[in-house]
């Protein structure tokens, strides 16, 4: 089954937009032994309000080998108790060409990752390798939740920010690869708005609701894929953004109330 | 002791510009048993005629927890045996703020790195961890060295092409941390020259020359930091690169040779 496929039967059997972060710094495992083990826990207590885990290699790299061997397991975990949920690796690779096929072996050959996320800059060649593994799905970075954005990103070419070219160059590599979707942070609105009038189809990763201060209902009313059918306007038709939680909810007290609750408060403005 | 002084002291004592890269396809090991054992060898033969020492962690990552151990085993070999060699972790990381915390320590704690690549897409916070350890260097994306690398960072913003924007924001890290490098391609001789001119005292990381097809000669005239004082006309006082080349020594029937050659050939245009 192709990714994008996977995602909207798994948004579709829970009824949800949202994709937990699974991002367990070791220094805050509180009482678990290992980041596998909290991994654990989080994902049976959230896997029935999720459409999406989205494990952060940044995490487990940082434990060295014994993360690295944690992520496998949590991977392994997800696809054989909830093999209807994708996993997203957000490991924001990139490289010259020869060395992004290393990359797209790291993240879909020994991780056995359903998406990745990619960064852009070094171009069409340092993406190409994720494209072609069309059963994967390939999230481009284009306008990130941090403060840092603007640095580059915000950039101004002939009347365009840097982001809408990444948007539109974006679009041309699905046209060709059918697999591509999009990293838009909730923090900046009228951009997500703004990029959503030029890719009208694409699917985008929305991090920055919760801990980074983005706005959920303006975020869903920015960003969801408009439906032109007044019969489709119904919940189930709403779709285009998946909502990226994780410290909100691997660190609160109960992390399966916490997500059934940003589950259903991400439904009301469906 | 930093980065650049570790570097400038194994460019003198080896009378080198030279950088190995360490990327070893495990398709493609030649009879060695581990990337480590092959490495060993490389690393052995061409620790004379080498500055720095770069391992390309895609390759190890696309092997799994065993390449991981080897990426390990092979920069913990090059600290004890080759102590004046630093190590540059080619990683092209970058994230949001929080998340690159963990990357820094991925790649200087656990990895014990001396130097690190970024790519500076997300802006200021997510290069920021990394610059903060001051005794490490980080080397930023600029401008790299393949086909892909127009589709964005040649974009122009107010008459200057993306990577000169990102040449002036390093420059401005650089006064505050000391630490920042920058990563520019042979493949464009033209913009190498234009960088050198934005930042006439920053060295850089040069791929591209060899199996990419980059000019040695015109790399060298257009890069390196042109010293002023008549009496500095001797090689010892050109620097300002390091070039950077990996497969046309590591596959090469006689790895010393290949180095030595290379090494001599850029100490012809100092």
């Amino acid at each position: 089954m192709k990714f994008q496929e996977k995602l909207e039967k798994a948004i579709e059997k829970n009824d949800s937009l949202l994709c937990v972060g699974l991002d367990p710094d070791i220094q805050n495992l509180s009482g678990e032994k290992s980041q596998f083990e909290f991994n654990k826990k989080i994902i049976d207590q959230t896997a029935t309000f999720a459409c999406c885990f989205k494990p952060q290699i940044a995490f487990y790299a940082a434990a060295g080998l014994k993360g690295v061997e944690d992520l496998t397991r949590t991977i392994t975990y997800i696809h054989n108790n909830y093999p209807l949920i994708p996993v997203l690796l957000d490991a924001k690779r990139g490289d010259v060409g020869h060395t992004s096929e290393m990359y797209a072996k790291e993240a879909f050959d020994f991780f056995n990752a359903d998406a990745v996320t990619v960064n852009p800059y070094l171009g069409f060649d340092s993406v190409e390798p994720f494209l072609n593994r069309k059963d994967r799905g390939v999230f481009v970075l284009c306008k990130t939740s941090n403060p840092g954005a603007s640095d580059f990103q915000g950039l101004v070419i002939e009347r365009e920010p840097l982001y809408i070219k990444v948007a539109k160059k974006s679009l041309t590599w699905n046209k060709k690869y059918g697999n591509v979707l999009l990293v838009v942070g909730a923090t900046s609105p009228n951009e997500l708005m703004e990029i959503r009038k030029v890719v009208p189809n694409m699917t985008f990763l929305v991090p920055g609701i919760g801990a980074q201060g983005g706005d959920l209902k303006t975020t869903l009313s920015n960003g969801l894929i408009k439906s032109h059918s007044s019969f489709s306007r119904k919940r189930e038709s709403s779709k285009g953004l998946i909502i990226s939680a994780s410290r909100s909810i691997i660190y609160n007290s109960s992390p399966r109330a916490a997500a059934q609750k940003l589950r259903d408060e991400i439904n009301k403005y469906r």
